[in-house]
């Protein structure tokens, strides 16, 4: 009763009315979440969507440490670890919730003091610039970022455009007061990965330069412009080489202070002033892919003048603006800070990656200008095209459209002719396995969201597709899977390439190319080929047919997965799911499987091979930190215990995410966790992206409105919704019983309302 | 008699009317000239002032072994040694006759039978690709180069466009026919120079990349655009790094063999094909400093077809028609030889130095484009300023201007705000002393040739003059002289910066700038202030005023000079030579000193410290072979013994230029000693420039016409020269009596005759 009469007094709009919502959403924003352990997220200042990433840098050990991998890097994929007590500086650029790393470009640290030119270490804070700080004193905020730095007694606060970062100082007084510019800094680092780095003093507000780093990106370069609110009354820099080959004539000059011209592999410079007590030191940082020249014409388009705090109301304007596309209503706070969190996480990635001009440097290497779209990167493809482009397709349509845009200028500018794996800032890295670029363009196409050649498109897929020299593609053309004893993770391989096989089919029958269709309607059914009936589960098989004896399922490594063991991967046959089902025993055994998974014991043995995640991650042996599995609680759906999906969803959602620093069990991989949530939230979820159905879930909001690109408002209400209350008794659609276990995209995108009459007993009819 | 008869002969045009000469003057170009020890010059094909120098390296050693300088690579400035027995490959760019180097990008080289990936050694050709060869099969012309690999038996034949190396390879039958392109090969390398290297194979025909390096030039890249006459049927590449840190998941892909993208450091790619016997294999080869796409299209605009003999006659048109600006009559093949080569290697450098839309990149590493001139590179200044640009001046002035209007552009990119010093492919290596470039801009003004905007050229000078960070030049502004103890070769630097300054003098009074005139007239005094007269030399001077006592006007090294000791660089005061006859003791004493420099014995210690010069480049005292003393033969002018000049300087060009391989006894320095060489044996030179004289010496020639861009033209005619009728005996300029020992630039520009009649006696009256 409490919770109807809670609910009726929520303003809930009418449906299919468009409005828009005046509530202030950025509160409910804590990037903080996620910022501790395996999240990977970070907590400094973006506008959504945003090219600049300006975020603390809590520590910046490299990769390698004497020619060895250093384990340690992987926690600092974005920067940032909750626990640690010193910040090193603030650079401009980061990935959020990745597995791997790179970026942290250009890494700014106000100081007062003695000049230190060097980082120190978290031991020693003391030996270098950097400053212990607080979390007492610590604000991070969508589009807003603020830390004292107690050893310099500084005021640092962050805010951002789209291409700018905005920095704000406060300084005591000081007669030496410092802006230290490290341009060997970064994530991921290692003693090479600076391939060359040139800094210009163009004047005493001005400074420009590049950063070219060889390392998940091979070849890339980030340009930028920096200019100050007030003139540094001299400057210098140390080149930390170890070679510097040739100086020639280079040495008429001083070069280590105001010289206004640095190049090197290992540089850091600085910056000096005289303030006096509780001034303010701003800077302006403009970033560009294309040139110096490109990252000063976006800084003085986009931040014009030196008002901060006109920065940051623009920037969580935009956030509002953004967040507000989805409006919900629950009783608990923290399911609202989880869910406008998750929209936050959703809406970083891809991230703009052209000038304001529309110029961007392509995987060519070469300046391409682009004028119908905006040019993204960052494409986490592997764990994006399940659930984070399908959200896109709801309500960022026209963005979607335009990062297929960018994917297929990227395919036109590949040597290798194909569409992007894992690209970012002009460079594919090659990341994971599949080609789900074909999932996603499919996705776009089967809903109608194709503002492009479609049959272009298509084309490109069928090239990636067929490319044999790709990761086993040949010997799965050939045989029909690919061959453990060939290439590794080929179970996890031909069950991919089968499901992106699946939706290239898809596309392809709506665009009439039925000659496709075929081809890749049979090559979808190839994950049968790697099914071993004789014990229930996928299994690694080898090039003479026999599947491959020593084999463990529970196991991840070196056996034919990635990111999944078999009980997992078993279930991967998203467009499927019947066939799977009867291959696998049907319906009631299916049933006892999945259980299965959610429920058993999985020996810490297991979990110590299990990538990415936290021990919270498992839920039994169901892995939720990584992404092979985040449709398997919607398979509940296709037997005949579909309230298992409803009770499962909403399990893990409650254990999988909170509103804390350790809220994320495993990696938010760039929005895709994110974008689970959401879906879960909102009680549906895309099981086959390509496909035009929603599986349902089990609403965990008590209604929501998402206003659509195209006018429309679809409403959702879930009543008598509790965290008891999780089995959906009822569904009704615009005034009319919903009899099925799926929306369809069309259902969503007309406009219209959907009730869910929930209960705290499953409706097993 | 014989002589007068052959003078007559010979038809020499009616002066003041233009003509052209309908002579080949190609053959009397030698490429090959200058390419043994120290001329440092190359053999390859280039057109005039072309971006491409397509020339055999005949070794890659590197510039530093184990940490140390390697002193051998010195010889290999312009890449090819005459002595060599072996050419390891054909690379796209060299400088003409420096002393320091850079350059030879993108080496390739045809070979047959087992692939080989290195260039193996001099000592063990066979250890590797290169390939011994022949002077006998060789042929080195204007645009064209030929020669025959021996240990493969092809026929390599080289010819350019301005910005397209064009390749034509005669293969023998072979299964195993391969074109290797050496990433890595460079002249003046190392280990760490290469700083990045990107190669993408576009297609069986095309191949983009580029090459980055650190090196001479700090921040430099070369893009380019390749492509085959005939489809390679597979391809491959090695990487050579040490270290490779982040391979990741490019380990997918074979990367060594048919894999479209390559990245590294250190890479060598091979292309395959099977020949019949016979069969020509061309590669046209497009530079761009700008991108692929620019070299693309460089490629596409300039060398469309793959006729490579007409290319190779359009090259040889080029030359014919900058040859062709002076014409000579000669009795001696070898005067001609050494006349026109001088035309040539006077025509190499400065390099064009952007894409045919205009586009280049600037020195701030920005792209520019430039609409209403060429923008060139290579601006070797201490050396050229002296006779290359005033020759530009008058027989190149359009493109001296844009030469100049590039040194503007580069002012205008320079974070330091200056001048070029030593600039090349947008970069400034502050290579020697010196402001020179205010010369070159004064030298314009002053001559009339100056289509830009004078007066904001000169503020770029005076800017350039008062940069006090510069090589001791606050010192010079505050002192009047640079104190030795506070900057090495401060008694050359002391001379230099007053001559510059005595050129902006003159330039400021033109343009009616009397305060700037004022203060550098003043500056341009400052030569007195290291002069010695209790010993009668220049002398390094201390900060405390007083004059070094440590002290040899023999010794070159570490005592205040550069590349020449006292007894020459005390003779260093082109622009006041009365005042320094005086301050030396008046006209007696100074032709004393001057024969005492051309006939003393200079012991064999001394020769061990002169830089830059064959033991022949030393004539007594006095070097030729290195530029400060290049104006002395013409002193005499302002003693009573001018006949002196005209004996000497006709010994001077005996001596010091031979149509052979060993034929320069010192650098060409991009020009500066051919210019030397044609000014004089016209019979005139310009001892300081910033002034509109030339000092008369005595033509070497029988005759010659200078074809001026006005349309008007200036003939020389030299009656009875001869090897013994080396002295002046009347001139007469249009008819009159010529009673001085100078030509005005108004003179030679206005078109006209000028008759020398020579006579074996010195007429000293």
């Amino acid at each position: 009763m409490r919770n109807l009469l809670l609910c009726s007094l929520l303003s809930i709009p009418a449906w299919g009315v468009a409005q828009t919502s005046s509530e202030n959403l950025v509160p409910y924003v804590k990037p903080i979440i996620g910022t501790q352990r395996m999240g990977h997220t970070y907590p400094g200042a973006t506008v959504p969507f945003g090219m600049v990433q300006l975020s603390p840098d809590t520590d910046t050990i490299p990769y390698e440490m004497n020619g060895k991998y250093n384990g340690d890097v992987y926690k600092y994929c974005a920067g940032y670890q909750y626990e640690d007590k010193t910040i090193v500086g603030f650079s401009h650029t980061h990935f959020s919730g990745t597995g791997h790393s790179d970026l942290g470009d250009f890494l700014i640290m106000p100081t007062v003091g003695e000049l230190k030119l060097n980082p120190g270490t978290a031991n020693e804070p003391r030996s270098g610039f950097r400053s212990a700080y607080s979390h007492n004193n610590e604000v991070a905020e969508a589009g807003y970022y603020k830390v004292k730095l107690d050893d310099y007694n500084i005021l640092a606060e962050l805010t951002a455009t789209n291409r700018v970062g905005f920095h704000q100082y406060t300084f005591p007084q000081s007669d030496q007061s410092h802006i230290v510019l490290d341009l060997m800094s970064g994530i991921y680092n290692y003693e090479d990965k600076n391939v060359w780095t040139f800094l210009r003093v163009e004047n005493d507000t001005l400074v420009t330069g590049y950063r070219q780093t060889n390392g998940w990106g091979r070849t890339r370069t980030v340009y930028f412009a920096m200019t100050f609110s007030k003139p540094f009354y001299q400057y210098g820099n140390k080149n930390f080489s170890k070679r510097q080959v040739y100086q020639g004539f280079w040495r008429k000059f001083d070069q280590t202070k105001n010289f206004p011209e640095m190049a090197g592999k290992q540089l850091r410079a600085y910056f000096d002033f005289k303030t006096t007590a509780g001034e303010k030191i701003k800077i302006k940082f403009a970033l560009s892919s294309v040139s110096t020249e490109g990252a000063l014409l976006n800084l003085r388009t986009e931040a014009p003048g030196w008002d901060f705090d006109q920065v940051k109301q623009q920037a969580q304007q935009a956030w509002n603006k953004e967040l507000s596309k989805i409006t919900i209503q629950s009783k608990n706070k923290d399911d609202k800070e989880n869910f406008y969190t998750s929209m936050y996480h959703a809406f970083l990635t891809p991230i703009t990656y052209m000038d304001v001009d529309g110029s961007y440097r392509g995987l060519d290497q070469n300046i391409h200008k682009t004028k119908d779209f905006t040019n993204y990167t960052i494409f986490s493809l592997w764990d994006t095209y399940r659930a984070l482009h399908p959200f896109f397709n709801l309500v960022q349509p026209s963005r979607n459209a335009d990062m297929i845009k960018s994917m297929l200028a990227h395919y036109d500018q590949s040597a290798q002719h194909m569409l992007p794996v894992w690209s970012h800032y002009a460079n594919e890295n090659w990341c994971m396995i599949g080609y789900h670029s074909v999932s996603l363009i499919a996705d776009a196409v089967i809903k109608g969201n194709a503002p492009f050649d479609a049959n272009k498109a298509l084309d490109a897929c069928v090239t990636t597709a067929r490319h044999g020299t790709y990761d086993g593609l040949s010997y799965y053309m050939n045989m029909g899977y690919v061959p453990e004893d060939k290439n590794g993770s080929s179970v996890s391989k031909t069950l991919e390439y089968a499901y992106d096989d699946w939706s290239i089919a898809q596309m392809a029958k709506k665009l009439g190319r039925m000659d496709i269709y075929d081809e890749f309607s049979k090559r979808a059914q190839n994950f049968k080929n790697v099914y071993d009936a004789s014990i229930g589960y996928m299994r690694p098989r080898l090039s003479d047919g026999s599947f491959r004896a020593a084999f463990d399922v529970l196991s991840t490594h070196n056996q034919g997965f990635i990111e999944g063991n078999a009980w997992n991967y078993s279930l991967y046959v998203p467009h499927e799911p019947e066939q799977l089902i009867g291959m696998m025993g049907g319906k009631k055994r299916f049933v006892a499987h999945l259980d299965s998974l959610f429920t058993m014991h999985l020996p810490d043995k297991y979990f110590a091979e299990t990538e990415d995640i936290t021990r919270d991650g498992i839920i039994g042996n169901y892995v939720h930190g990584n992404e092979p599995s985040h449709h398997v609680p919607y398979l509940y759906n296709w037997t005949d215990q579909p309230w298992k999906t409803q009770e499962r969803v909403r399990m893990i959602l409650k254990k999988q995410f909170k509103p804390t620093p350790d809220g994320l069990g495993g990696n938010d991989d760039c929005g895709q966790m994110s974008a689970w949530y959401i879906f879960t939230a909102l009680g549906f979820y895309p099981v086959a992206p390509g496909s035009d159905q929603y599986a349902i879930g089990s609403p965990a909001v008590d209604g929501a409105t998402l206003q659509l690109e195209n006018g429309k408002t679809f409403v959702i209400e879930a009543q008598n919704q509790s965290e008891k209350n999780v089995y959906v008794q009822k569904m009704v659609l615009n005034g009319q019983p919903l009899n099925r276990l799926y929306l369809t995209h069309g259902d969503i995108t007309s406009g219209g309302k959907l009730v869910f009459v929930m209960g705290e007993k499953p409706k097993k009819k």
